[in-house]
This record gives structure tokens, C-alpha cells and sequence, in this order.
């Protein structure tokens, strides 16, 4: 199983694909970081990131994403840009025709490192052991990226499963009007 | 001077345009409220969105997009599906070549009935009446995005010529990651 992970920005988004399957080691297949320059047009910044996700779509063909779910408590100001360029994220995907999966950052530290809780450095030093790599990937908006990829194929399989058994899948929390 | 204004939301979005000058009577085109199901999955609502706003930009032919800036001072949980809709409604306009401008809540109202406070009722009268409607558009997300659009005609060119003069357009307050 191929996962394209997504890390939401709107002047960093991090994107990374893997390749595994639940309980084995997972394979590094990419990743990279889109950015966008915060003094142009908002409308040009998110249509540069339609063009970069739709072609990273394109160019590594995975069976799934994951993007990161967005929560309303952080810093407001931040958040904004987030659901925006996490919107354009879904956007993509669903136009490919992928399922999507959403994970909050607790759930992804704990999948990588066993805790919840665990800080940036911690999710990064994992990430480089789980895919032996020889150095850690920079910058780190790229090792969350590949941190939800992970997180998905070890422990999407399971939770699409649970979503199927309970009805309609609601991953949508948090983000209704 | 033909407008698409919208008034982002991910259950209802509204979408107005019209016809006009700066200073004179604003024309109907058309309008329409995009609904999705807030029980469906996220991805597959921006994708509906992303459709009806691509196609009704196709088929209204507009010269210029208003889209309602979203503030975070309001319901947390509100704005973030309201900045997940108005960011496929800035990447439809994007993407379709056309310029967006966004305005605040406050100078629509006073754009159209002269205070920034005006209640909804007040806006969809004026609407109405700018518009020489027999009956006022509904829903009210409709004359909303009505409202911009007129704003947009009547503010836009002026604050087009101010952004021009100033420097790089920096529209993108508040959206700022």
C-alpha cells in the first residue's frame, strides 16, 4: 500500500509518500515541500499548491492520503491558513478519485513514537529509524508529512474497517459550517 | 463590469453575480446556493464545491471574483469550514484566470445599506432593492453573495487602482500560516 501524507500550509506544506503494510517496515518512495510566498495573492498561493499536489498525485500514483486534521484551539491566525491549504489537499485527492483519512497530530506522534505527546525532534528521529534513512528529511514539515503516511498504513486499514462496520464515514468533525 | 460575488460556506454557498458600473443600477445575472450534506465526507463536499463553483464561473462568464474574508474572531469551529469553502472558491477563480478581491462582512453591509452594522434583513432589503427584485433572493446566503458582488462593482475598481499604486497586493491578511 502506497499513502501520500499530508502536513496542511499554506507557506509550507509538507508532502511525503511511503509504502508498507500494517505491522511491517514502511519504504521512503519521496517527499517534498511546496511553499508559498506570504506577501503574494492568496489566491495565487493556493492555486500554486493545487498545481504542485495535484502533480505530486500524478507523479507517484498512491492508494490512499492522509492530511493532517486541523483543530480549531491552536493559534486562530495559523489555523486559517491550515484549513485552507488542508482544504486544497482534500480537494486533490478526492479529484483523483483517493480515499482521504485525516489524523490529529496526537494520533500520528503516537503511532510513530508511542506517545501522544512526543515533540518535533522525537517524530523526526523516527521517522528516519522507521525508514532507514541515513539522515533525518529536512526540513521538518516534510518528516510530519511522511509521519501521517506511516501512521495510515499501519493503522488505516484498521480504522477503515471500523469506519465501514459504523455506517457513513464522519471524518468531517471539526470542519462543518 | 460583470461579478461573481460568494459567500463561503461548506453546507450552504452561496453565489450571486451581476452587472454594472461604478456609481450606477446593478443588474441581476444569477444566483444559487451550493448545499452539501454535513453528515458526507469532507473531501467529496469541497469536490461538489469545487464543481458547481467551476461550472457556474463557466457559464456566468464573470469579470471579477468577491469572496467574503473570514475572520477568526467568530465561532472557531464556523470559520473553519468557511475558510475550507472559501479557499476552493479563491482556487476556482485562480484557476479560471480571473482577480479576486475579498472584503469584510462590515464593508459589504456598508457598501449597500451605509452602515457596517446592518443586520441580514436590512442587507437582503437592500438587495432587493439595488437589484429592482420583486421578491428578496433566498436564501439569504444568495443575497449575501449578491451583496458582494455589488459591493465589489461599486468599491473594486477604486481599491484596485489603490492596490496598484501601493505595491503588491497583500489580500491575504488573516490567512497567513
Amino acid at each position: 500500500m502506497r499513502v501520500l501524507g499530508v502536513d496542511p500550509g499554506l507557506t509550507r506544506c509538507g508532502v511525503g509518500v511511503v509504502e508498507g503494510l500494517p505491522g511491517r517496515t514502511c519504504r521512503l518512495i519521496g517527499f517534498e515541500v511546496v511553499c508559498s510566498d506570504p506577501a503574494a495573492d492568496l489566491a495565487q498561493r493556493l492555486l500554486a499548491l493545487d498545481i504542485a499536489l495535484t502533480d505530486f498525485v500524478t507523479r507517484y500514483s498512491p492508494d490512499a492520503v492522509a492530511v493532517e486534521r486541523v483543530f480549531s484551539q491552536h493559534n486562530v491566525r495559523t489555523v486559517m491558513g491550515t484549513a485552507q491549504a488542508g482544504a486544497i489537499a482534500l480537494l486533490a485527492a478526492a479529484r483523483a478519485g483517493l480515499p482521504v483519512q485525516m489524523y490529529t497530530p496526537s494520533e500520528v506522534k503516537a503511532a510513530v513514537t508511542g506517545s501522544g505527546q512526543a515533540d518535533k525532534a522525537q517524530v523526526t528521529a523516527m521517522v528516519t529509524r522507521l525508514l532507514r534513512l541515513d539522515a533525518p528529511p529536512r526540513p521538518a514539515d516534510a518528516a510530519d508529512a511522511l509521519a501521517l503516511a506511516i501512521c495510515h498504513v499501519w493503522r488505516g486499514a484498521a480504522r477503515a474497517r471500523l469506519a465501514t462496520a459504523a455506517g457513513p464515514q464522519r471524518a468531517t468533525d471539526g470542519y462543518r459550517k
